[in-house]
């Protein structure tokens, strides 16, 4: 089977104007949720390590970083801009194979935007097709991978060449070797749940699928059969035989459609808990200290995902599902700032936090969670969540991505130039040059309590 | 166990004045047989198309490219070094492991050294402190994970983790995370034999380890379990439980002692094979119109790594023991020129090759094999090899390492700049400025037959 090649004809042979617009508007989505979750995290200390590490070695001002004054090379800055944008757990995700969908492809096809001087029309397309290739793989592959593996880190690179080499004009076996490439590179442990090294991840996707696509568009040879061949990507990684799924019906639907954004700063299996916590304490606006014990009752991976009882650092409380329930009771929120190095050493939120209790149930789907608390008054209050907010049976409105965006632009930028930012994501395909959203991202006079880059 | 954690401490603790002189000496040989593959690898189209895609994306002219004027940034002149020094297959081998020791380490420890100005003591130590990291870590893992992987690949970043990171001066705690960022970046599939991609693949190795030092220098965080976590980098891609063997004796035994180096330029288990088809040629001087069959007896492994019939690349046919007998008596030789798309193609060694046979037998060795050949006058020619040339019972001598380094050098550089460019690689303990060994590979003026760069 042709897997690899037959990808890569899907991708050269892609054309915009037979992509639906549900399909092109639910990208536009995408990018205004990626692009909220870059600038958000432009400043964490994950950031500016990776920026101290890489200052001696990237002089080229080629592409932003976004949120920030300094530029770097476009494949250090597909690298950063990858970093800050997952770096808050705030990204988007392909909930059946929790893939990040956006994170690998739209921080390399940014950051080469800035090179090739895209139009917004051409950026969509590659993106939609690159989210396409990198999501029909994760189909294939998560269900022996996921407890191993960030299926971003290793699928999320197919996708990032995929869209850079629709933007430099491969051809069908440039665009082949590009993939094999892109198969070869695949990484990422579980292991690094919690620490900086996740973002990392996140951010070297989109930076080695960028050097896949820039190396085979000068003859890098690679396997012809890199997914699917008998020591590739798919039977190594995924332990799958069979990678036919992946071209099946290709062009007639698009995963982006399956694209969802998060209300909380978290791992996604924790959002329906969050959901009941902030439901409750509104409905009966009792005081934290009145709580004397939560139950939650969850789908298992949400425990096997989010089971850190005790968390030690930000980066670690979101994977800790007793923390964000914790959060969620005492402030009613779990943005970016509920999941801190403060937030995580808070004397009432760790106090909450300790007398919250877990348990699974596989009845449950993935975004259903049942919240029951008792109070101090011998009270018992309980709530189904069906459907976490964010899913996709109860999406964000585009008001709440707007929303979203302000809440984690705002340490960054200025309001009206939020307002610009914003209205330049959400009118992309009528940009004659990408980089237009990219230089609108740049502090340009520096917010209170925020130092000069 | 905290194996990560006291791997750690035995990089920042080692100390240079504790190494057996057996093992700094065969640390310089492992230098010498290096500096020769990168050079003599330094014009492959493998080399040529990776400097083509990355000269718009690295400005910085901190390194040297080994047997090129091109400078490149730090991080990527190790890249490219890695690939140039790998691409011929004809660096060293860890036999036990496969392991390719040097290409990581060195290629990133030369670039880093042409900022940070290290003295050729330095750099060797630094150099068997890093083989010693990767080569326990592929001892430990190798059973379970060659079939899948490269694992210079995969282990090879810790090394250079390591040995850069012990050149950055890192404590314990960044060491580990330094560590942890490698476990997380290990790939690398065999699915890449025969393409230019496996070069990558060993390039990446030594990049990938840099990046990983660099970053945990200021103070980006990983696992602390990178190694020996329930889901890291023994686990998931070794699938073993207990690492605690990669610990065991530290500092009393040196991994750099098992390095071999190749006299001929493909997979090492095709060596014995050739060593054999080069003796009776010897012994007997038919004439390759003469051999009507060759019957090859070798380990299981040789069949597994080495069983393309009939290759179509050059890059391909260092992965067919077929290509590798038909040269070996049809030239008496099996260095790069043998395994070019030219020979791949030639008329008398394709005929031979179809005339050669192979089957595995698991009472030989991996360096031992038996030809038999039969001649168009009905005489039986056979011959046994015990331990193939270069294997550790039989190893290269320094002056073999000589004629191999002046053999690949040659195409690259005139003859008293390679005997120049050699004694400083004998002599790299004298050296202040390991730099100066980089900078005596660029070629000063143009041999007869190449461009300038």
């Amino acid at each position: 089977m042709d897997i690899t090649h037959r990808l890569a004809r899907y991708v050269i042979e892609s054309e915009y104007e037979r992509i639906p617009e549900a399909a092109r508007r639910e990208a536009v989505r995408s990018l205004v949720n990626w692009i909220g979750c870059a600038v958000g995290g432009a400043s964490h200390a994950a950031v500016e390590h990776a920026l101290a590490a890489l200052a001696d070695y990237s002089a080229l001002p080629q592409a932003t970083v976004l949120g920030r004054r300094e530029r770097l090379d476009v494949l250090h800055a597909a690298l950063v801009n990858g970093i800050s944008s997952h770096v808050y757990d705030f990204d988007d995700t392909h909930l059946r194979t929790l893939l990040h969908p956006s994170v690998p492809v739209a921080s390399a096809l940014l950051a080469l935007g800035e090179r090739r001087r895209i139009s917004g029309r051409d950026f969509l397309h590659a993106f939609i097709i690159g989210v396409e290739v990198e999501a029909r793989i994760a189909n294939a592959i998560y269900a022996n991978h996921n407890a191993d593996w960030y299926i971003t880190g290793t699928a999320g690179p197919f996708g990032a060449a995929a869209a850079a080499g629709k933007i430099l004009g491969l051809d069908a076996q440039h665009m082949a070797w590009a993939l094999g490439i892109a198969a070869t590179e695949g990484a990422g442990l579980r292991q690094m749940a919690g620490t900086m090294a996740k973002s990392l991840v996140h951010g070297r996707a989109g930076q080695n699928g960028l050097y896949a696509a820039l190396l085979a568009a000068r003859g890098f040879t690679s396997s012809e059969h890199g997914l699917e061949g008998p020591r590739g990507f798919a039977k190594v990684l995924g332990r799958v035989d069979d990678v036919g799924q992946v071209v099946e019906g290709l062009g007639e639907t698009y995963e982006i459609m399956l694209n969802t954004y998060k209300p909380y700063a978290c791992g996604v299996v924790a959002h329906p808990v969050i959901d009941g916590c902030i439901r409750l304490r509104s409905q009966h606006g009792f005081k934290v200290d009145e709580v004397r014990r939560v139950a939650l009752t969850v789908h298992p991976q949400a425990l096997k995902l989010t089971g850190i009882k005790a968390p030690e650092s930000g980066l670690e409380s979101k994977w800790s599902i007793y923390h964000s329930a914790a959060v969620a009771l005492a402030s009613g929120a779990a943005g970016e700032h509920e999941y801190t190095d403060a937030s995580v050493l808070d004397p009432a939120v760790s106090a909450l936090r300790g007398r919250v209790d877990a348990s699974a149930d596989d009845r449950l789907r993935q975004d259903e969670a049942r919240v029951s608390i008792t109070l101090a008054d011998g009270r018992v209050l309980d709530c189904h969540v069906e459907h976490a907010v964010g899913s996709v049976d109860c999406p964000m409105s585009d008001a709440d991505l707007d929303i979203k965006f302000s809440g984690l632009a705002k340490a960054i930028l200025p309001a009206e130039q939020i307002k610009r930012l914003l209205g330049l994501c959400w009118s992309v395909t009528a940009l004659g040059d990408v980089t237009e959203i990219s230089r609108a991202s740049v502090p340009m006079q520096t917010p209170a309590g925020r130092h000069a880059a």
